[in-house]
């Protein structure tokens, strides 16, 4: 067995039974998925079959922490969590930092699997090996920072770590995540699931302690990720001073900021009123994940106009989904949208995109006063965004139409509006046009979960990072490649080894995955090489690829919005183009390659076999033998 | 020096200075004053002289807890802070509960005295015997929940305690409180003085006991403390079951409960929509204070409506301020206001009668739509009510006009509308209309803090209690012996031994003031009478009186609004009754002497030495010599 890193223990909680249960990380396990995502992907698809119904009894919540986690690595506490996503049908894996990963490992776990369905409300509470279900009723409908108080002072003790959801997860919101503190396990409608459990919260308190199996080359490990992130310009003085408002400046440079629905890229300008400048006046402090020495999450507060008082810490991508995507300037209605959203426990991307969605079908006329109950839903009004926000948590009015995402939305509107519908497999995209960013377009195409950023995030388009090679980010050749590794390497380092995303933006001399597994080595145990690192992603990735293979999902699903294949951008740095669909079968045709996929995406018996994921073999020939 | 309940030591914060020092608690002050407001009052008479500035530098913020708080007593958490009052000129005296009082005990300080004025904004921390001042810059213009949790990240322990004042009192509205959790250091603007000083916060962390001198003694005091609780039917079921709403019941039973700013008392009927019914829908739980097993703070939770998700802890007097007393019925709505306030640090019953005074000018054309910046201020609008909340505390629109209270505002707004502004001394009045409760009335005229119900509850009047003895609430006569014996009785063991206001209720078989003596021997080692129990309530009122003397106070200043003088109730159980000059008069003679005061409702010589007020002759003396 490792000697550190992890607690050796899974947790299982069957909510229809109300039974408890602990069983043993197998070491196979632990070295082959290493935490986290790898975890959490490898329990997933043994244990929910295809067909599973996301909202039914059968789908489970998989919570997993990695190695450094709980340890005093910098940018390593997060945790991995997955199901099956009811908004995408896919694998919906979420990764959430703060405080409330941790602590599940002082607890005394690395993973948690919540199974079955109560039939009253309930919540769970973890207190080292105390385990109990506890009445949620009174809490059904709190607002998520509410619950969170509500539950500490019950049980007496403010330093308990909540996970919880809020309203729109109780309504089933397809949109619906898991907040903890103010921080999402987000995106993929992962708080439906919770709410179809009638799971409320998942309260957890712990006194152990992560073992490390050498502090001295522990040591060395960190310090040299410490000075590496000290010497990245991203992430000081950039990130670590101005947080993730600096992209907007970024993409506004390269052509790439969304605007209004991805209608108007490049063309429309909010920097002054949403960038770097406007952000740092709204600031009154950070709001670290647990040992991070950067502290991305910037406290920002209203201080005058309609929403003042208000006070949240929007990312970037809240800018974007509730600002330029919306053509809103506003930057208090933001953060009152991104507080409200908290509260209500909603993914503010796929609520900021499902608005735009609205808003540039009223703009076009496909609906009109008559279907959104008298708002005048033009781009820029944020008294109605904010409006619909609540009508979507609450599937009230209009709200009813969007609870469940711009796909779902357009299916119930019709009248050709799908095609402003901006997601990829259900999943809202991110702030991010793929337009003037092919390797990052690449990866949203392709991501197991959908238009996501975060699995495989490309710096090298982003920022121009020349890690591991720069790229031209508007030649389609070459992405495959580029998308695979910002793939792989992303799914270990970050999702697996739970360390920050902006680690990948940290340049390290001997290569990341080097740096990944002097880490995990130095406090495991293991002796994993780069090599090995890398191929624990690509492991996940294939083995999440094979979950979505037997969902019916292939080639087909690996695409764009109608507009990112037919609509050239307009203007700004990224001119004239888009990506056809000849030059995504070519990308698509790269990436499959360099995969070892089939040219209809599915995973080769060959590359299953080198990854060891024997089982996925089965799977896939069973799938193929139905055919 | 007493064996237990004190902690001995005096904690002095000079802000302009930022010197911190520690003295002795004298055993004299103790015993003479027990604590809480005794110790309140006798340094703020000693240290902050006549024409004092509220909100100038010279005011002091003085915290005291009592001998019983941090103890097991139950319902003994609570903590008095006395300040020069800016609504008022009076003295500000004000309680709170919860467990920010108990905290200050812990680090070891029966009382902590703030003076000076910081010249940046700046938070107290006091963490046992280390104590600083910490630059709140960041924190200015937060909300007090989101200040509070910023505060406990911050220093990285979620289980300190905070006081602190929202936007309202750094902005000076003589309406803002000091909110600790979502409790209330409430009324007579004592936030604003917080705020003149540029002190955001208090924040306290300890980790002492309090000694008890006997604890054989302390658990029978204890165990007869809660036997009388559960005998009172006041206190189990009805205020244990159902909280504060209980009283708008009983009050509308007795023609009492005050509707559209007193205009439609006994008239108006909102009981099925405001009263226990209606709120037992919304509860979802308990907040008590620190070893309260009543548990009156109830959660209530908004589940639907415009207001959904809300949550707050509205008791009694905001459902009757907002309320009945706006002409509103929707309880959502006041939850909402509640909840606003509380963020916003302002208190309910001053901020909710200064708007029903506006509507009611609003609905006589006293002003108009040009006042109100195009708001239709009628009784019921509670959209209008809750826009106005935020304006008040941003001192924005037309609540730059109200921002200062019904008082200031009709000096502002002119044109009679002073007739309509429903204050005694400029403190907004509770929810008992004085016209049916005549005893509650006369200690409204006469406490030292203005409208104040917590001065000395009549329990007779609302209730029916036959403690000390039945009293015809209708009946001007008798009023004065009795208004004195709760003045007392309710300052002694209120707000000295910092008792629950609710203990008042219970029946004691050997009386209210012998159950003081016994709790409080039995934790201080004191040997104190039911007779000197009585003394120190009765030492306070006159300390107090002599206080307000010399800031020009006297019998002038104990009279009501005047429709409590004019308007007789026009319907309900208390129809024709109302308090006529005569009446006043009357009642204030038998109150003056009952006291010991002379006709001009100054304390005389003998009284003062008798209670060993030395210093308070002398300074009514120099009054004297002055005019």
């Amino acid at each position: 067995m490792p000697k550190g890193g992890y607690m050796q223990k899974i947790l299982r909680v069957d909510l229809t039974t109300q039974k408890v249960s602990v069983e043993s990380l197998p070491e196979k396990v632990a070295r082959d998925f290493m935490g986290g995502a790898g975890f959490a992907i490898k329990y997933l698809f043994d244990e929910v079959p295809a067909g599973t119904d996301p909202l039914g009894a059968e789908n489970k919540l998989i919570f997993a922490s990695g190695p450094l986690s709980g340890t005093n690595a910098s940018c390593a506490s997060r945790m991995a969590m997955a199901t099956k996503s009811p908004l995408t049908g896919a694998v919906g894996m979420s990764l959430s930092g703060g405080y409330f990963p941790v602590e599940l490992k002082f607890a005394g776990y690395d993973v948690l699997i919540i199974e079955g369905k109560s039939e009253e409300p309930v919540y769970i509470w973890i207190h080292d090996d105390k385990v109990s279900l506890r009445s949620a009723k009174g809490l059904w409908g709190t607002a998520t920072l509410d619950c969170q108080q509500i539950i500490k002072d019950n049980l007496n003790d403010q330093n308990i770590r909540i996970a919880c959801i809020g309203p729109a997860g109780e309504n089933l919101s397809k949109m619906a995540c898991i907040i903890n503190e103010r921080r999402a396990f987000g995106r993929k409608g992962v708080g439906a699931v919770m709410g179809s459990k009638n799971l409320k919260a998942i309260a957890v308190r712990g006194r152990q302690k992560v073992p490390v199996a050498s502090q001295d080359a522990f040591k060395k490990a960190n310090a040299v990720m410490l000075k590496a992130m000290k010497d990245s310009e991203a992430l000081y003085p950039a990130l670590g001073k101005f947080g993730t408002p600096v992209v907007i400046e970024v993409l506004w440079g390269s052509g790439t900021f969304p605007a209004k629905n991805f209608s108007a890229t490049g063309q429309w300008n909010p920097v002054e009123q949403l960038g770097v400048g406007a952000n740092e006046v709204r600031k009154i402090g950070k709001e670290p994940c647990y040992k991070c020495p950067v502290g991305c999450a910037q406290i920002k507060l209203v201080k005058e106009g309609p929403y003042a008082g208000t006070l949240s810490v929007p990312d970037y991508e809240t800018i974007y989904s509730f600002g330029g995507n919306l053509g809103v300037t506003d930057l208090d209605s933001i953060i009152y949208a991104d507080r409200l959203c908290d509260g209500l426990g909603l993914d503010t991307i796929s609520v900021g995109l499902t608005i735009g969605f609205a808003m540039e079908l009223f703009e076009k006329g496909i609906i009109t006063k008559e279907d959104t109950g008298g708002m005048e839903l033009t781009f820029g009004n944020h008294e109605a965004a904010i409006q619909l926000v609540s009508q979507i948590a609450y599937r009230k009015g209009f709200g009813s139409i969007l609870a469940d995402g711009s796909k779902i939305a357009a299916e119930k509107i019709g009248k050709g509006s799908e095609k402003f519908a901006m997601h990829i497999k259900g999943l809202e995209m991110p702030g991010y046009d793929p337009r003037g960013l092919k390797t990052h377009g690449l990866s949203f195409a392709t991501a197991y979960t959908g238009a996501d950023h975060n699995r495989g995030y490309s710096s090298q388009d982003v920022f121009g990072s020349p890690v591991p090679e720069p790229v031209d980010r508007l030649d389609p050749k070459g992405k495959g490649r580029m998308a695979k590794w910002n793939q792989d390497m992303h799914a270990v380092t970050c999702d697996a080894a739970t360390m920050c995303n902006f680690i990948i933006d940290a340049y390290f001399p001997e290569g990341a995955a080097k740096n990944t597994a002097d880490m995990v080595n130095a406090v495991t145990g293991f002796d994993y090489t780069a090599q090995e690192v890398e191929m624990i992603g690509e492991r996940i990735n294939n083995l999440a690829r094979v979950f979505n293979a037997r969902e019916g999902f292939d080639r087909k699903d690996d695409t764009f919005p109608e507009r990112i294949l037919t609509e050239p951008l307009k203007a700004g740095a990224s001119k004239d183009h888009y990506i056809s669909k000849e030059e995504l079968n070519l990308m698509l045709d790269e990436y499959y390659s360099e995969r070892k996929w089939t040219a209809q995406g599915l995973p080769t018996k060959e590359i299953l076999l080198t990854l060891g994921l024997d089982d996925a073999v089965t799977e896939l020939e069973r799938l193929a033998s139905k055919s």
